[in-house]
């Protein structure tokens, strides 16, 4: 394996380039009786496709699932779920001119070199286009999670950042603006910051923050694969992201033990959550919530120096169609991930419980 | 697998408990013919061990490893690598304390939920004594990573940071104080703070640093095996960790895409390094740079109210031999964690390649 | 995961069901670089193909495969293979007999336990066409093997077999008849005595013999991983596969030490070769050879008893297409998985060597 | 990993070679809570353990198992369980003259080629010694097993067999002979040949046939992880293992489809069971029965010619303490095998149902 697939129980394999026919994956895994909420599937792939709004890349592509198997009469069989979304609105000539170039900050140089060559077109197999298929499983592994919801939201652009604990927003609210930023003072200086990086030919970045609530004591294995760090391996596996943080995060690294312990209370739920609902790498039962830091999108609408693959020095200029800012579609994306990670670790649980 | 387990090629499994008779693993993987330095393996783990300066817990254990396979004539056979490291100095009569109340910010009270009982014993399983297994398989790991050098130091201690780039640091000074911290000024700071942290009964949270040079282009599988996403799972892996970043991380998030951006030199090297070495989860040739968040020490010396099994409120003060801070013996640990992940890379890498 | 996948370096997951949209597969960790044979890869599809001959099911589809990524420009990226082959020709009005019946020594019984319902339609997922995303792998592994030449036959149909060793035989008669048998007069044979069967409404089980010529030393893993441990649950993982053995196999159980001992050659070569090409689970360089018995096709045309659902007797005549025999058809299979087995182990191996 | 590890949720990882300071193991994932019973893991040690009659080899070791982690006041933890048997009887001189000669029919020479050197006392890795740590876990998997009962017995020495179904034997007889054969008539004749062949200072092959009754409905993954497939992996990865049958295995490939056929009852159980329990590679509550066949010992007590390492012609002659015949110690280690995988796919069965 290369890397291309993820969870133990739950498994995801991607496939699919940018312009190629199609992208797509196999969930292996899946509980089988599964009533499967088509709607909600499509309701994430919405979410994650570009072309929605202003501030996002205008790529338009419907991006409709084809389920090819491990469904039947509508529910899950117990068989893989293979799956796939064609590429259907690719314009591969938009990238002739980094078909011997590298853009700088991408994965054109790494890929070559690691590789011998590369499908240049929109990125190939780096393209976000790959995390359709993330969305679609995670679309999937949410509805076999029972009472348990995972929302992300924006939380911060640029040096725009929601001054408020998540316990002080309105979830409800993430989806009534373009930015998915629950707080709309935030959320429209957010937009207006973003639209004036675009007018800039530049991109930024920024910070997507997920809460998920209702998860039950015990998930979580407690060596390598600690819930918080399958968690963080999923975040980190989405393109662009630099960081991750989990409870108090960097945060808790300045504090003393006396300020960060989450004292108990006597139904051994705890007053304080610095540990955002995870001690040893096990489920506490508290809200779990973490942090994930997504760098600005490399392709900028400026002219930029770089070489090709002699190492002669060109110039080159985005082209195409790219975001200002990933981190408005990038929620659905993070919320995906968690729902994987949590699936599997439940599945993984109900195996050694009686 | 319940998770004691790391790595697809060069593979570690760990057992063991605080107060067992025995912590160690077994490394599956390693090339046969290696020439195996015992010398750098022991000097790891005395890095590691307590009870080495006036600011780190006293239990003194010898934390000798005994090798019991895949080691013929001082050279890897290509067989497993099992290895233990006996518990010598155990003091369980330290924890009796505990056996019915769960300590707060410990795993206590998660263990107990998901398995229904525990070794209560320092910590059992949860015990920060697991790192010794990591220690000896990361410094066989660095015995197999030709030319690559990995220096871990401690970057801040609460409040107290090191303000210069690691560019400016001197790594040869790092184990040059107790606490681990290449820069002098800082270090004394640090270790006075620690000092007077211990005094108060408290702990103090902090950051390690890894840098990695001379790693090839080439390391790391594009999709969900990003080269810093299995970084940032062993990292997150380790006790009381709470976040990790590369490159640029969360100050990246605050970045506008010009600013961001590493523009190549003619050579494939390039001019600024806020990618950190890795572009598209792959190693581009230059330093691979990350921090990591440790929260303060849960185990304090004041007296805490908590509560026992049956959800009685008690009040606990913590005895036994605990660390003040953590960081300065984490040193150790986020080196081998580092080591190990590039190895497995780095076998991974050579499978595909002519 | 549920068993969907098969291989550590070179690792396949298969989905689909006979008779929902489509069969395939995702091929992960193949190496960059290799000039695909397309030509190949349809030509192992045409083998296994139904509707071929008289002696095999009329079923007839032109199972083309799509392939939806990883090759570019005729040349594998070293990203993730995703292909398809569509079902065409399902005949489901055929299967309403069995929508509540569970046929005799076929799976429609324990999948229903097992999953709660079952796609009933040709079989579903326990449908032989699964084996389409076996043989498409396979035909893809075999380009990656340099010099490795792999040869399966029918060495037996029923009571008929060739009564000759592998080293008589002349591999490029293999193709020359309907049974796949490279010895004409023992192929005459079980062709009439199928076609007989097949006239009687009844089937027959048999027998594939397996050469692979030209492996190197090395391939294999000492303990769990033996090379013929692989091999064996490759072969058992087919549909219908009841036995595997391999060098002198059961045979070799009848007979003495000093019989059965390969003495050397003194250039490392063997004088006898019962050994079956394997040591300790390692290839030693000599040819590999294994035998693999297989049932006869559960579906007859002769009415039978059994029962439904709700536990009533019921009688039950085969209908729909199948064959009498299906040990031809197989013979593409048998090599696929041989060589997805090599391919593992020949990635594996170049990771440990210099 | 390098093929030292076996299972997904029950996994065991090996270590140890034949004249190190200890083999052992680490098992992981065995569920919490679980009493172990410790005599009965001592029991199925003996039960391997050399040195026990006449007619086994007379290296006589205490083979007692060291615990030394995952178990807490006579319960599993849910922790790995790590875990040693010293090795204390080695007479490594008797292996000087193989240190540069090639034994025929053994791992010497692959092991060489592919590791490029080896530790040639008393086989090394090779060594059946290995096979107690499965003996281990397979003694602890048995107490996960509710109902599930696992018999081995020796069904053939070379030319002689049992003649009878296994549904006519009693298996409280199998441990009433030293060749573990429960039918007394036949025991008496294979000991006979036993000890006529060690006279001979040769040695014979033979088969273990394996009964298991009381496996639930719905054990076991369709594709590739057929249960009988992982089965067959795990007898063919016992050393000198060189087949594997199931239910009607070789002679079902001469039969037809309506003698083979198991039709079934109303309760779903079936009036014949040819298909040894298994239905598309799931358990369908039926006896499940298989076949394993073991060549004989390749160390024989006459002179043979053989080649050293540089290619030069050797005589040599077995020394040491060797097995006539193998099949009597292989009974503990078939079930042992056996009952790993059983638990294995008890665990994850329990994963995906409600």
């Amino acid at each position: 394996m290369a890397g291309n697939s993820f969870g133990t129980l739950f498994n995801l394999t991607t496939f699919g380039e940018s312009h190629g026919p199609a992208v797509g994956g196999v969930i292996d895994g899946c509980p089988s009786g599964l009533e499967v909420n088509f709607n909600a599937i499509q309701h994430e792939l919405n979410r994650r496709r570009p072309g929605q709004s202003a501030i996002v890349t205008q790529r338009k592509e419907p991006d409709e699932v084809q389920f090819l198997s491990g469904i039947f009469e509508g529910k899950t069989t117990g068989a893989p779920i293979g799956f796939m979304v064609q590429n259907t609105n690719q314009k591969s000539g938009d990238y002739d001119h980094i078909k011997d170039a590298y853009r700088p900050s991408h994965a054109d140089y790494t890929y070559d070199k690691k590789y011998g060559f590369r499908d240049y077109r929109g990125g190939g197999r780096s393209s976000a286009r790959e995390t359709i298929s993330r969305v679609v499983a995670g679309a999937i592994a949410k509805q076999i999670l029972p009472g348990i919801t995972i929302n992300a939201f924006v939380s911060s652009v640029g040096d725009i950042f929601i001054d408020k604990p998540y316990q002080a927003l309105d979830f409800s609210l993430i989806e009534s603006n373009d930015v998915r930023c629950p707080d709309s003072t935030t959320a429209e200086k957010m937009e207006a910051y973003i639209k004036e990086i675009r007018k800039q030919g530049d991109t930024v970045g920024g910070t997507v923050t997920c809460v998920i609530k209702g998860v039950p004591v015990g998930l979580g294995e407690p060596a390598f694969d600690k819930l918080h760090a399958e968690l963080g391996k999923a975040m980190l596996s989405i393109n662009a992201v630099k960081g991750f943080e989990y409870g108090s995060g960097f945060c808790g690294a300045k504090m003393k033990g006396s300020e960060h312990n989450d004292l108990f209370n006597t139904d051994g739920t705890t007053k304080s959550n610095l540990s955002g609902g995870i001690q040893g790498g096990i489920s506490n039962g508290m809200d779990i919530y973490f942090r994930v830091a997504f760098k600005p999108v490399a392709t900028i609408m400026q002219e930029q120096e770089t070489i090709d693959k002699q190492g002669n020095i060109v110039k080159m200029q985005g082209r195409g169609r790219h975001d200002p800012c990933v981190v408005p579609r990038a929620v659905p994306i993070v919320e995906a991930m968690a729902a994987i990670v949590l699936a599997d670790f439940y599945l993984i649980n109900k195996s050694y419980t009686k």
